[in-house]
């Protein structure tokens, strides 16, 4: 299998999301208004994949300048990592990486060595991600009983990530050590990423799954059907308050209802240690067209009020552990100090 | 508009609903058997409006067969009601009304008056459903805010029942009163009722809504976006727990969670008097084909496990009040004597 995101030859090839699960098409973008438009039109999506998408954007933007002016460079590459990091406004780890990438365009270096340090940043980030994915696996599967039924919500695995995922990638580190987990897959309405794409992933990697309409989890719960809900993040606040797929607030509220453990999983780099609260989180609304797209025309509806937030905030005090890769943080959420692992 | 169903020239017609909102084609019944199909698979749906159905399935059934024994007719008749009867198992309208018309199937009536009294009793039984929904709408409006945001669930307006629905009812009712509401209708998954049924209804009656999915209603009640949430049941327990459409049960426990009101609407043919507690309500279990059926084929997916239980319970603890057409009940809920009105 391609990684999620592969960069090569001066640009970035990328299996386009949107088309899956029967269709597997790759995108290449050659340049970053190309790259901005495969994260804002969610060819690629998942927090920390559109992040290190981000950082590749920069890095294939400045190989194709033909910019010679170290500081005309430095100006124009400033105005690529504004784009770029504005393509998604809600997931952190968009602006984390490009910032990153900024963070290069300092100093009175050549235009040649600055390039390369640009293309070095980007794979450093993607291999951190890979690296982050695997530690945040490893401290999380603690959370997975033997035998359990594990709640998941929208796509979190390889795809959303450069690595094996966040909460799916807990949850395939579990089935490889041997636990018999059995996952629910909630569908993610509107843009259907558990329908399409972790189901994709669940059944590539053969872990024992059922896929639900999102409406289903409070009842599956209360039938004592549920042991755990895992799910990834797009922002984390200093507070532990997260911004995640719209829907994850319902599943928090319910499996607090029920007595059953909520937990986050998600890169360090997902936590935003300048957002206080989750109040401070900006949260995207996307078009009215995402609805219907996967519909056949006869079931689309033409001049209905819609409403489509992308994302809603959980609350710290309904989230029982943030797993990331630097370790595990258990409420009251103080995430600028690690509390235990 | 035509109503519901129709039953002329013997035979029984209604709107495919299944092909709504952009197409509005009919089907026409001729006998008991197309009646039932048309039942399971969904040509009609909605508590009340099946019982209607299922009623008139009988009658058109007694007025096409030759048979001239009364002995014979009873016999074949009977046979004809359990068919209807079981042609789905949750809502209790159908049975009800089915049970309602096999009750005729008695004495040493000639064979052609016993046809005429089941024509009368299907007409009966149309009839006083469409006066239960306007009784109902009536002591419903009450709990309706002169300025109120509603949220409603699946489908339960005209297309739902004989009549006017009985949750979209109430608001309707009290939009014509003058009340200012705005109504959020959850599209409810898997078969779309509220964004194919319910959002076409609206936008007939000129109410104001949105469109919501499933899976935001949470975030609009913490938000305190909603004022009220208003739904339809399937069968209600002589306890008050109430089985309506799967996804209930979330947005009653959200609503209660928020402080929100959570209101049933249905007419007394929806209690089911000899269920003592949510627990003896069966739950249908349909097809897998319904999360799919309304996608383009690229987005189908195959070989995949899913659950389809058509509904849930919600207890009767979360239930603010049962508003039926013999009157408002309240918790603790003692369905066989009315509480106050």
């Amino acid at each position: 299998m391609l990684p999620t995101i592969l960069f090569k030859n001066n640009s970035i090839k990328m299996i386009d999301q949107r088309k899956l699960p029967n269709q597997e098409i790759y995108v290449i973008c050659r340049n970053y208004k190309e790259a901005a438009h495969a994260i804002s039109s969610m060819v690629i999506r998942g927090a920390p994949a559109i992040g290190v998408a981000g950082a590749y954007g920069v890095a294939i933007e400045s190989q194709r300048t033909k910019i010679k002016s170290i500081k005309k460079f430095i100006k124009y590459m400033k105005q690529v990592c504004l784009t770029l990091a504005n393509a998604r406004p809600t997931a952190v780890n968009l602006s984390w990486a490009v910032k990153r990438m900024e963070n290069r365009l300092v100093g009175n270096d050549s235009v040649k060595n600055m390039k390369q340090k640009l293309v070095r940043e980007a794979i450093a980030i993607e291999k951190e991600d890979i690296e982050a994915n695997k530690k945040l696996a490893n401290f999380g599967i603690r959370f997975i009983p033997k035998y359990s039924n594990v709640l998941t919500y929208c796509n979190t695995g390889g795809l959303a990530t450069a690595g094996v995922g966040t909460a799916l990638g807990v949850c395939e580190f579990a089935h490889k050590k041997g636990r018999k987990i059995h996952v629910y897959a909630c569908e993610t309405r509107p843009f259907l990423q558990g329908l399409r794409l972790t189901s994709w992933e669940l059944k590539r990697m053969k872990i024992p799954f059922t896929l639900i309409t999102d409406n289903m989890a409070g009842i599956l719960m209360k039938k004592k059907k549920i042991d755990l809900v895992i799910v990834g993040a797009d922002r984390i606040a200093a507070n532990g308050d997260t911004a995640n797929k719209i829907g994850t607030y319902t599943l928090a509220v319910l499996a607090n209802e029920h007595k059953i453990p909520f937990y986050v999983a998600a890169p360090f780099s997902t936590v935003d240690i300048y957002c206080k609260t989750g109040d401070f989180i900006p949260i995207e609304e996307r078009s009215a067209d995402e609805y219907f797209q996967w519909f056949m025309p006869k079931y689309r509806l033409k001049d209905i009020k819609v409403i489509n937030p992308a994302f809603d905030v959980t609350p710290n005090k309904l989230i029982k552990a943030i797993i990331t890769d630097k370790g595990i943080y258990r409420f009251p959420f103080c995430l600028l100090t690690k509390t235990g692992n």
